[in-house]
């Protein structure tokens, strides 16, 4: 995909975004945000269920081609292996928002307690989603809830340094970098 | 404090923890708490902010013991080795508690999902603290963060584990044991 054209969700979800850094989160309505848009808050409601899910919206798809990466690993590939790929999936992901958007979602979250919440617990949905496909392919307790906490600790930490730190860095070799420091650490002893 | 004081708390936490199973943790109100207790409501609101908060009163002190932990471990050990400290430390608290109150805790919080998420949110706090604590020791990011990532996910996984296991075995068992899964799996590659 070279460049992000958006359509009326994309519109909508880019409104959203300029709406919530200029007036705050709590102040930015659904209607403001149609408006922004161009369209009516009828369409607003038929992609998102609330202001809040703008926010969240990339939350399944993000663990869907996780998953989906992990079901794809050769039936060979040890739960790292499968770990290895989920998180390059996800990498893949981030290259078809626009470049700004991630940062920006990261600090209007952070500035909200409840927002956090929520990211938090799609990130606990997510790892359980992983434990479940690695048990899927006969990954045994508790190696796959392991090898899922791992895989979203690591996403986690990557992705907070690739949103701080210069922006031409390529998320999918921040994660990399991130998991062979985990392995380093563990190593280590 | 006087001397009377930590058993009004305990018996407030163990009549808390009756009603939320008795009745469900909705219908349950701090004045049938402080009633069952044998205590008054402002006692009540002396000890806890309110009734959700009975349930996240530990938190705070399983924070405390595991960073303590990181402190007190010798300048030449391995941020591993710091780890290792803090999940026993982890252990070592869940032992003076009454036996049965971590799994039925464990029950009232499955069944809600916002008080899934302020459990989320405190082992979120717990990771930072962890991490903030390893960077204080001069380990360097993103290894600090990664370990105390890490360190969460073991312990989340191992809880869960000796939770709905067989009662009789130890917690610091059950945490060394994930935590050495963890370190074949990221061996393994």
């Amino acid at each position: 995909m070279s460049r992000w054209e958006p359509d009326a969700r994309g519109r909508l979800a880019q409104a959203a975004m300029e709406l919530y850094r200029e007036r705050g989160y709590e102040q930015t309505t659904v209607a403001q945000i149609a408006e922004r848009a161009g369209v009516t808050e009828r369409t607003f409601f038929r992609h998102f269920a609330d202001k809040r899910e703008v926010l969240f919206d990339g939350s399944q798809g993000l663990q869907r081609r996780m998953v989906a990466a992990v079901e794809a690993a050769p039936a060979s590939a040890s739960p790292l292996d499968a770990l290895t790929a989920a998180l390059a999936a996800a990498a893949e992901l981030f290259l078809e928002l626009p470049p700004e958007f991630p940062r920006q979602r990261q600090e209007v979250i952070a500035a909200h307690p409840a927002l956090q919440e929520r990211e938090l617990s799609k990130l606990a949905r997510l790892s359980a989603a992983l434990g479940d496909a690695l048990r899927r392919r006969g990954v045994a307790e508790p190696a796959a809830s392991l090898t899922a906490e791992a895989g979203v600790a690591v996403f986690r930490v990557g992705f907070e340094r690739w949103i701080s730190g210069a922006a031409d860095r390529d998320l999918a070799v921040v994660l990399r970098e991130s998991l062979a420091e985990l392995r380093a650490l563990t190593a280590r002893g």
